[in-house]
């Protein structure tokens, strides 16, 4: 059986790629499933090895994540990757249980506000659904993690200011109800690098020794400021995409996720190994870049390259 | 006399706009001397109050600078707004002290390398040029403050790694000359957190109770972080420019300066109040804009805007 010190070895940072997923949520034209493919693999063969590959939903709400399948089975075909997927209903469980996928992704919101508004459900039901889909994943064959991401973990876009207490609190709730790994969420760009360390810090204590996930956005310019905190008050897992792709459904053309390429500087600055080779990951930004030609791709390593004159890995 | 705590008032904040000299330094094309005129005022209406203007320098060799002594008359202009120019030799610093400006700037490098490439002197060479510079200031009947700005403080391009020891000691050697304030500047954008932390930690260490400035470039996407870690380390001063306007002359392309409406932000979020009024000064952006089309203008506060549901002031 997988665990989740399997998927997310202790001792060591892990980054995942979500631009498969969060980085094409808002898109209009997207990618081949194919391209898709050939963007696992070579960011694969730079040495990512974890992957958010899209979300179970009828093809018709979002024609990206329609081969999600085929996403997860080319995971699942190379060595050591793991494969994670949204899963917004039972019935997305369901269909996520029917694959090989190692990580179903459940989305709770940190508010009231937003939890009815994009979900239609309460938290509380929110919960409820994690602790389903754990249930449902316990009585399959199959054992993927189960991830509660919690949105809008650093302020909300209709409720504004949310308390660390409170998202701490849910975080609670979602590992009582069946969680393997909490994520926090900043899904609109609104933390600071003060918010996020006495999060991620609160996180730390919560779950010691278990791992959580921080996922930032690049929405006010404070990404890897954020993500740089977030380590220091030892976070070990962080999300970011490509060439920073994915945006904010509240602010029209802003920045999207941390860009993948200035979060592996960043933690290999900081004396972090990530075990990605940063010119392989830069050259995939092609994959995107001729696929999306409408889509603005970020990042400064991508323009300046790594400092050729030090070693630059302290 | 105006001494350093009058420029750079002990408890709180000082943001430097260095997007007139610095933002202009490799720009072919540049804003009119009206433009620019506007460019300070307008900045000065959402709260900035230093600014760096230009280069003692033949204009032949730099036209963009070729209108420092009206530009320093505009900010003279501003009730407790203060100028800084550079002056790179004798001459230079003979001429800054012809006009009112409130800070001349002397670039000392951090390598022997650098030194005798960007300047064709010794780094000795360099503070005794600080020690002449405030020497000329004590006969004149002007009272600018004298900076030194340690250029390649956190790697050079020629040299490569540059340890922080070797910093302070320039730094120490360059107080002893005269200088009234150091400054530390990541020319070209090789520091991460960790490596900012540390030397702006010595910096405030040996500063005691007196400013010193941080002068970061974001050409690898670390300038908020970095920012970020030298404010948690003591740091006082920082620079940055509107846009982020400034390049890299080893890395074309690359991104320039701190971007001064994320650097605001950051300032804010972590419960510094800088005085400055993010909306307008974002507005501002359009007058380079319309100036120097072909220049990027970056940062991620100018396109999403601070968070409209919460009070962003923290």
């Amino acid at each position: 059986m997988t665990g989740v010190l399997d998927i997310y070895p202790a001792g060591r940072i892990t980054l995942r790629e979500v631009g498969l997923r969060d980085g094409l949520q808002l898109v209009k034209n997207f990618p081949s499933t194919q391209a898709k493919q050939e963007w696992i693999r070579c960011e694969y063969a730079a040495g990512m090895r974890h992957f958010e590959v899209g979300s179970f939903l009828p093809a018709s709400r979002m024609p990206q994540f329609a081969d999600v399948r085929e996403m997860i089975e080319t995971v699942e075909a190379l060595p050591s990757a793991f494969s994670m997927a949204l899963a917004l209903n039972e019935r997305g469980a369901a269909d996520a249980l029917a694959t090989g996928v190692n990580e179903i992704v459940c989305v709770v919101s940190a508010t009231e506000e937003h939890s009815q508004a994009n979900a239609r459900r309460t938290r509380a039901e929110a919960v409820d659904l994690v602790r389903t889909v754990a249930r449902m994943r316990d009585g399959s064959g199959r054992r993927p993690l189960i991830n509660a991401g919690i949105a809008m973990a650093f302020g909300c876009s209709i409720a504004g200011a949310v308390a660390p207490a409170q998202v701490i609190a849910l975080a609670e709730q979602c590992l009582e109800a069946g969680a393997d790994i909490v994520g926090i969420a900043d899904t609109v760009g609104f933390a600071g690098p003060r918010q996020v360390g006495e999060l991620a810090g609160a996180m730390t204590r919560l779950c010691d020794a278990r791992p959580y996930i921080v996922h930032l956005h690049d929405t006010r310019g404070m990404g890897i400021a954020n993500a740089s905190t977030a380590l220091d008050a030892g976070a070990r897992v962080l999300d970011g995409s490509l060439g920073g792709l994915g945006g904010c459904p509240f602010a029209p053309g802003a920045t999207g996720n941390v860009v993948m390429e200035d979060l592996v500087y960043l933690c290999e600055t900081k004396g972090f190994r990530t075990g990605i080779d940063l010119d392989a990951l830069t050259a995939v930004r092609e994959i995107p870049a001729a696929e999306m030609p409408q889509e603005q791709l970020f990042g400064a390593v991508a323009r300046a390259g790594p400092p050729r004159t030090i070693v630059w890995r302290s």
